[in-house]
């Protein structure tokens, strides 16, 4: 397998965790530098034209697949042990939407393309800018918060006791709400389930400090 | 199944259509008017504490489900047939690919609340509004239009030559685009898509106007 990758890329981060939790090391790993604007090349734009990361080139040298949650649903097909997903089709579906709110409601306002448009076009200051990304941030935790107080089987996982695809969302943007100054204060549960999964190798060395690419 | 809907939310269009193709009719369909606030209402928040539509309780009156891609994946998972994915683990992730790059990477930055902090917080006007909502629908029409030269098989359907989640999203954000003003004019391929998926019931009848909440 091919990774494409940057550092600090949140759905990145997400692929990288699934992978070492599969324990799946990829063949080889394409740093495109997202702060140099690599993703707009025509190098890249021909693998992925979203000029979005991550892509993964599947062994069989197939078309590159794209969209994190995407990825990890391949992943989970071609590599099932461990689990990312539950046996019953509504534990999956409970654990997918806990993904998603954060894949859907969360994670894509506080992209760089967003945040660069606010700059850009609406004048955003870093003021302005911080306070968007922890009100998207804010609303997401606080249900997730909620939601977590029935899903989670033992407090260190998002739901039920083992690591899921949830958990593989939650840790990435709990790091991004840190880097963005957000009050995580009111969020205990989910202050603590990531503070357990943080020290998991899998999730350890998949951090964004922890690549080739990091300054 | 009991669904909890609004006539002209994007994510419940989507399992509208689902439902359609899959053949089951909710026993109950809850209005939750999304204009008049009713997402934020106790009695709504005990079902969603995302406060976002849309939800749906399944037979067995178990815990409510969120998050449309989430719960599209149950009802594939529950009444597999007809398809709304392919075989292969590659094609699925290609399918979920098309679909997530809808629902991650357009559809949260056109929402409701979105364009509301847009107006109240950065004192957004009608004009501002619509041209963010144009620059994602646009951005991400443009790779969409790119990438399903290589992956629809008959110009009509997002991917292959039968209906699949992709196509379940593409057409509720085509409506979404026509409604902000978007030129679709640059992306031939999906506006052929979408006039003949338009033309199918499952998704002529899932269309917010032909809803019995739609004003």
């Amino acid at each position: 397998m091919k990774l494409f990758s940057f550092w600090r890329s949140l759905a990145t981060f997400r692929v990288r965790i699934a992978l070492n939790i599969k324990g799946i090391t990829p063949d080889e790993v394409i740093q495109v530098n997202l702060m140099k604007g690599d993703q707009r090349e025509a190098t890249y734009r021909a693998v992925n034209p979203m000029m979005a990361l991550p892509a993964l080139v599947p062994d069989d040298g197939g078309p590159a697949l794209f969209e994190s949650l995407a990825i990890i649903e391949y992943l989970e097909e071609t590599h099932p042990q461990p689990p990312l997903l539950p046996r019953s089709a509504a534990e999956r579906a409970l654990v997918r939407s806990l993904a998603l709110a954060v894949a859907c409601d969360i994670h894509p306002l506080g992209n760089l393309r967003v945040l660069n448009y606010l700059r850009a076009s609406l004048h955003a200051d870093d003021q302005v800018v911080n306070a968007w990304a922890g009100q998207w941030i804010g609303l997401g935790f606080a249900a997730l918060e909620e939601r977590v107080q029935h899903t989670s089987g033992d407090g260190l996982h998002m739901f039920g006791s083992s690591v899921t695809v949830a958990d593989v969302c939650i840790v990435p943007q709990m790091y991004n709400a840190r880097r963005y100054q957000v009050d995580v204060a009111p969020y205990p549960r989910l202050r603590a389930i990531c503070a357990r999964l943080e020290s998991l190798p899998a999730f350890a060395e998949a951090a964004p400090e922890a690549q080739p690419d990091a300054p």
